[in-house]
């Protein structure tokens, strides 16, 4: 269903860049989750089949709105398909690979320009509604919703790749990925399904 | 023996200039570490005393040319004199109550721009040799020099400094600072001293 980018034809770019723009404006007023590919669909005046033809899913979308060099969908679904007590790990596995990518520069320069302009926005939506909204899901209860645990979460994997990928601390910056994984997954577990006391 | 700044005379803001130009340059070559007081003023031309008495420490001095809006010794000393079972809750303490501070966002317009800047062996250099070299010395056995532990350590404060003030991830960034310390500072007494396995 997705198209790559040499199945880009002249004349269609036109509405490549309106689905794009109704995508930006969309999701920057209403958030992700509220945020429909029929009503990006509505605002640019094409069919949403062409959006799922152009782009795949809502989460891809996303990723080519903000420009980012990676496909989400399948390090999401290797989470989410994960057993709830290896979550940790996988999170920071799956993370860690597409940063260690080909693609980890692009995300770099992303990110770089991202903090440098201050609108965190797409970041904040990314992180929090695009990739740990459906993890949040999983472990949320009728008496915890689980968003400070995702937030703890998000803490430490952005902290990771600031440490390895922009401020180059080591041995952080040169650790194996198992390594990194080792270390640092009883952490996200704990986070997510652990004791964790505020206060 | 730290000058206020109203007490900065006429004719010699100079020398103070050619110090902080001086100690730019040094602790750029050498780092931290390998660069003293006394070199610095060498290289300025002045006497090392008035070094101290323009800067203080070597660490305020560092934190002068680095142009951060705050004064390391008071946190550090605290950190340095905390019994180690409670090494990990008196570093985030001390350095959220920085972050929350009237400094705090002078301290994220120094990161956010030198983020954007690219060159991050500042930051580097402050977080491992200005702030956290010490830790590590007291953490430190003849098995394990403990720089991996440091490095998780760091990893996971400017993942918490992130998600608190550049990307606002809710509801880490509104969190009283004790329930975020209650909540994080286990994750950073294991990395400092508890079992941290590396595959």
């Amino acid at each position: 269903m997705r198209p790559s980018r040499s199945g880009r034809r002249p004349g269609r770019s036109g509405a490549r860049e309106a689905i794009l723009e109704a995508a930006r404006a969309r999701f920057a007023r209403n958030g992700f989750d509220q945020t429909s590919i029929r009503a990006i669909a509505g605002d640019a005046g094409v069919d949403p089949a062409l959006v799922h033809h152009y782009f795949g899913t809502k989460r891809q979308l996303f990723a080519a709105m903000a420009q980012l060099p990676i496909d989400p969908e399948k390090p999401l679904s290797t989470i989410l398909e994960a057993p709830i007590e290896q979550l940790g790990a996988t999170i920071l596995r799956e993370v860690v690979e597409v940063w260690d990518s080909p693609a980890g520069p692009g995300l770099v320069a992303v990110l770089r320009s991202m903090l440098a302009g201050g609108d965190m926005s797409m970041a904040r939506m990314f992180i929090l509604e695009v990739v740990l909204e459906r993890v949040r899901l999983r472990i949320a209860t009728p008496e915890d919703d689980a968003r400070a645990r995702i937030g703890l979460v998000a803490s430490q994997m952005m902290g990771i790749l600031v440490a390895r990928k922009l401020v180059g601390v080591e041995p952080i910056a040169s650790m194996p990925g198992p390594e990194l994984v080792a270390a640092v997954g009883p952490t996200l577990q704990r986070y997510l399904t652990g004791p964790v006391e505020f206060g």
